[in-house]
């Protein structure tokens, strides 16, 4: 029997107690799963960073610290940790977006909202333009907006990506060159990180490169957008549509002109939520590799802090 | 100089005047194109089967007749038609049909229409499953079912397709028991022809068989759905949406119950529309082809009748 400790915030526990179980099962591992275990008889810790247990001291005989999320600032330098650390690297993460992404891409190209909104007897059809015909731009070529625009052009899109540094995509027209990979879109997907660089990187004068009536989405971060300038390039024309699924101030605060815009789509953070029941067997996999003497896997180098 | 004659109904002309001139230019030709061209001067006639031209005759230097559409009951039993006759075979009309399914079945997954038709204010973060845990079942493998299951499997859903006879298809789990096929189903997709052995293939004992909440979309025939039935799985809540592109009447009558129930979404036949930039292609790439002499594509067989 292994006794594994869940120590992540007790909230988070009737999310995860069902899908770790479960994994553990799957896995084959006799599991002792609670959030009460004695320290001396815990074998591993599943842990968040902002947990309670601050102090490992005690966990005399655990073999790892197992993080539920990707970030692990919090723990990284704590000085009583002295077993492995390892992140989580959540597949479903990568996949979540890209079916968001894609998704709303299509809803935005094949015009869908005319019909979810239509009244009844309204019946006018009128055929959009194939993908073939439509230039869509990811900007941002890391792990997601890379994986987003490989599906894009898959499906068919005239698909084209922006990064700072030279970027080969199978299927997708890569930039460096920003007002390139903007010219004639119809559609742009925010995929950046938030800096200093790309600040309202979305403004009136790169709006104005996209084709008229282009949609916007932003799972990426509020930063990204000079939210003025959305709205002005919605009234305009210029834009058709914005869903957006990331904000300056989150949740998005109820009197913010977002929520009131017929051309813009809130969803609220959930591009890329955590799924428990595929985080859940990312640590049972690796307890079942420690068992059995195989390397765990997403170790944190904890000289390097990450 | 090559003389076309559209020959199409007149209210074809606008749409197809600029995709076929463009189109002739892409392709290199020299040609006057028009509605009125003296029969005798007349090298290629575009035609539709519901055209007024109806006796051939006169055009007694053209050289072959280019349909608009797929269908050519219309014109292949014209005893006064004896050059080469040619259907339309359209590769945008599969992809149209790839992207309306594709997005349609990721808007249902995704959950999309909370958000479209949001209250402002409502932030209310609900991951949905991942597509591997979604399975997605496309009876009808013909050229638009399988393109589309090609698709659905390509994103990640646990894609199945189910045919009378055996099938293979990349990524699909293939059935030809249909109780197997909708077994556990969160999404049906009809691409099946209308025959007597499709009459209501979705009924009672059918939609019994698919998960509960599972949502359905008919881009196929409106026959193959017992209305009944599907207004009942709608109110009981086995079925949570059903987005419908074709009926059995069409347009829709204006008081038909579907354009009044919240459970459904009523699509105006567009899930594969001609796209006349596309069609134009074809017919120019064909002129081009007869007048290099390669032979001409998709030509009819009028022994057999298609």
């Amino acid at each position: 029997m292994i006794n594994v400790l869940f120590a992540a915030r007790p909230e988070r526990w009737p999310l995860y107690e069902t899908p770790l179980t479960e994994a553990f099962a799957e896995a084959g591992l006799q599991v002792h799963l609670a959030t009460d275990i004695p320290a001396e008889m815990v074998d591993y810790i599943i842990y968040a960073p902002n947990s309670p247990l601050q102090d490992f001291t005690p966990y005399t005989r655990a073999k790892a610290v197992l993080n539920l999320w990707a970030g692990v600032e919090g723990i990284v330098n704590n000085p009583t940790l002295h077993i492995p650390l390892c992140r989580m690297v959540d597949m479903a993460l990568t996949q979540g977006m890209v079916e968001w992404v894609t998704g709303h891409v299509l809803r935005h190209h094949l015009g869908m909202d005319a019909h979810i909104l239509a009244q009844p007897g309204e019946w006018a059809p009128k055929a959009p333009p194939v993908a073939w015909d439509r230039k869509v731009t990811v900007l941002g070529l890391g792990e997601l907006g890379t994986a987003c625009a490989q599906s894009l052009a898959r499906i068919g899109f005239d698909t084209h990506g922006w990064a700072r540094s030279e970027k080969t995509v199978e299927g997708v027209t890569c930039h460096t060159d920003l007002s390139e990979a903007l010219t004639g879109a119809g559609g742009v997907v925010l995929l950046l990180p938030d800096t200093p660089a790309t600040t309202q990187i979305m403004n009136a004068g790169t709006f104005a490169k996209l084709a008229p009536g282009a949609f916007l989405l932003n799972p990426g971060r509020g930063p990204l957008i000079d939210d003025d300038a959305l709205l002005d390039a919605l009234n305009s024309g210029q834009l058709s549509h914005a869903t957006l699924d990331t904000f300056r101030t989150e949740p998005l605060p109820q009197g913010h002109p977002f929520w009131h815009h017929a051309g813009i789509t809130v969803t609220p953070h959930i591009a890329s939520e955590t799924r428990p029941k595929w985080s859940a067997r990312t640590i049972a996999d690796n307890i079942r590799r420690n068992e059995s003497g195989a390397p765990l896997l997403h170790l944190v180098d904890r000289s390097r802090g990450y």
